[in-house]
């Protein structure tokens, strides 16, 4: 019966709770187009009224300078911790729809998945310890410790404006731990924890030339060409062998001790098979780490896009106005991104040559690498749990992208975050037919009812500051 | 009375003139641009017709691998040179309308200038020498001189099919001399005379790196970005000072002496107010030549356009899976240009890094520079023609653009080109409102008539090979 076991409720609502998610991804919340912005608030709203239905009290939607993030809590529970969780509402644009085989805002489910945008990233992941609290409430009628919810419209922006948000809120966000939703595990066998994920910052600039587009054949050779200055800055940003050429850029970098690094590189790692699923003939970078220390323990500098001149079909003989790049930096601890922006800025305007001028622009969405000590307490519960789920020892990971409020997290409030998710690396992230498996859909409800049950007896305050 | 004198006929006939060279002007024949194939056979045709109305003989269509160029002749002068008259018909696209006054095809006069896409470049300047025949033949019944025309519709594309046919059409052609319409004056007040224009060569190339767009997270900092080499291999074009750092590019430049070089440096060139026209701070390039120089007697290799990853608003965190850029080569003689292609393609495949492949594709309108000894007879008699008309010394004059057909003559015709034009550098060429003056068309067929009893006393064969 589910009158007292909320595995039970859970059972019984499974149907439901998959019709739920269909319509949840049915809202395309594309944060990062304008034009969405009322379907972002639509899929805040929906949040906000699934929250309350499932029991959760003083819902209530927030707003950022960007888009609203949704709140809620439960703290009836005196002398037990104050767990924040954690989830995003928006989702990435589905790119080319062609490449769809349904279309990504009417889910679909098909053997034993459901497709949509957002589907795993990260609407499915999110609704998960919805779920979860809902069956403790509708079958005990109480959670087992004080709980609270912050979802957000805007992460796969970089979100932007969640720094000001998180330091605005500090006091109704205040908590001894945040648990990730948006986060994963290594396959359907083998279980992850994610020790560090990197920061970012970024900027555009552009390179000026004459003042307006002229006749290459009239002034070239006598005036700087702007795409030749822009190459010869970008040129300047890395050594040859990729190690980077920014005065000051790795002077914060925290290395690894040897034993992490050791642990890395016992991890399983198939560089042939790696090669191949990223269709390059050879890996490149630091010399002195290996490829997957490179994309997650040691600091980048990618340009992201350049452009400049004639781009269409055939010859066309002209020296622009102009040239642009953008550049995004990922940050590792202890790497100030304010501090490293300056550095590349400084960079670019002393490696800009005589005969053209430089205008910069650096992006809002700077965020701190997040580093979770491998030792901290609240991560023990969750690995205990991770093992006994999947009868192995969960595996160690560092991420090579970013989820900018983890940092903000650990800033503003004083806590870290611990992933809890069972989305997987094949689920098409960012990409066409992007699916989240219904086995883990179920099997993350279940998980979360047992980690809220086992956070209850976790002690705040145990661990070194 | 006109029965007898074709400078009076030119007079009476002035205003049917201006509306015919509206009717021509008001022709779309934008070579460049497939949809407007129809609108260059268009104008082929009223050329055409207009010649057979001038009273020119055995004029036709004569098809090459892209557009119809349009040949007449009139061959009844024996023991007198054969003159060929070159202009074209083909016009550039006229870019953004909104900067046009009135609509680029739909030509107005306004204070004495006629505005309209290709007014000046070529159809009014090409306009002129069948006017002057007309004039000769309806008063004086007869022509000094044998005379060809031959008129195209891709110069405006590069001429990229006309080599082959000038090579095929070798007997057709045959001439002593040819008069390149496409031609102008350096203002109202001061003649010129084009000594040279520059050749070209080109080519587009991409940086193949991963299998697809990639998450700069996942895979920076392991992978070499596309963007990244592009730009080293751009870069490496140049040396710091401008000078051209791909092995063999020089190995054939022909230096010009001294004594020219202190002639072109006599010649008035005000360096502020040029710096000024073309906005920008200082002028740049190969350190031991003048900035008139760098782009006349000096070959250039200018990056034309450069394109690669996200390109849109904000920031996005992507390695592209490839990145592509556009060069073109300014070539003076001696210069090759499938040599200097080769050098180019050389080189960009030796400077491109590991971890990325390289595809590049040549460009077809190949051309040599185009030079003319400033002693060649033909030249004297045009100068001395000028200096009478404008009551000053006609200045020499090198181009840094290129005419790729007067090279073509010369090497299948063996004959030299030259220019007998008045449009004027103010006439915004290639740019938005495009004019050409009512009193340089004028001026322009007058002049003809006495070019041409002029060149029938000019005695071929009289210059060293």
């Amino acid at each position: 019966m589910s009158q007292d076991n909320p595995h039970a409720y859970l059972d019984q609502h499974e149907e439901r709770a998959i019709a739920e998610l269909s319509e949840f991804v049915a809202i395309p919340s594309i944060a990062a187009q304008s034009d969405h912005a009322d379907d972002v608030r639509r899929a805040a709203e929906w949040v906000a009224a699934r929250m309350t239905r499932a029991g959760i009290e003083n819902v209530k939607l927030v707003p950022s300078a960007l888009h609203p993030a949704v709140y809620g809590d439960w703290l009836h529970a005196p002398g037990k911790p104050t767990v924040l969780i954690y989830g995003h509402f928006d989702v990435m644009p589905p790119g080319p729809l062609h490449l769809w085989t349904s279309p990504p805002f009417a889910p679909e489910v098909r053997n034993g998945r459901l497709y949509g945008r957002g589907a795993t990233d990260d609407k499915g992941n999110m609704f998960v310890p919805i779920l979860a609290t809902e069956a403790l409430l509708q079958t005990v009628g109480a959670l087992p410790l004080n709980l609270k919810f912050i979802f957000e419209g805007q992460e796969e922006m970089g979100s932007p404006h969640m720094g000001e948000f998180v330091a605005e809120q500090r006091d109704l966000l205040a908590c001894d731990l945040v648990i990730n939703a948006d986060s994963g595990q290594r396959s359907e066998e083998q279980p992850t924890q994610t020790l560090s994920t990197r920061g970012i910052c970024g900027l555009e600039f552009a390179i000026v030339g004459p003042g307006a587009d002229v006749h290459s054949g009239q002034h070239g050779g006598a005036i700087q060409n702007p795409l030749h200055a822009i190459a010869e800055v970008i040129a300047s940003f890395h050594d040859k062998d990729g190690t980077i050429a920014v005065a000051g850029f790795y002077d914060d970098v925290r290395e690894l001790s040897e034993a992490e690094r050791i642990a890395m590189a016992t991890e399983p790692f198939d560089e042939a098979e790696e090669r191949a699923k990223i269709g390059i003939p050879a890996f490149f970078g630091e010399p002195d780490y290996t490829p997957r220390e490179r994309t997650t323990i040691r600091p980048t500098l990618e340009i992201n896009g350049i452009w400049g001149g004639y781009t269409g079909q055939g010859p066309m003989t002209v020296i622009p106005h102009e040239a642009r790049a953008k550049i995004s930096c990922r940050l590792v601890a202890d790497q100030d991104p304010k501090r490293v922006l300056d550095c590349v800025i400084a960079h670019i305007e002393a490696h800009t040559p005589a005969g053209v001028a430089v205008e910069i622009t650096p992006f809002a969405n700077l965020a701190r690498a997040y580093h979770l000590p491998a030792d901290y307490s609240a991560n023990a519960v969750v690995g205990d749990l991770l093992e006994e789920m999947y009868q192995r020892n969960p595996l160690p990971s560092r991420t090579g992208g970013s989820v900018p409020i983890l940092a903000f997290f650990h800033e503003s409030l004083g806590v870290y975050s611990v992933g809890f998710g069972f989305g997987l690396p094949d689920e098409g992230i960012h990409g066409p037919d992007e699916y989240y498996r219904l086995s883990s859909f179920k099997r993350g409800q279940h998980a979360y009812v047992r980690l809220l049950e086992r956070l209850a007896a976790w002690q705040p305050g145990q661990d070194e500051a």
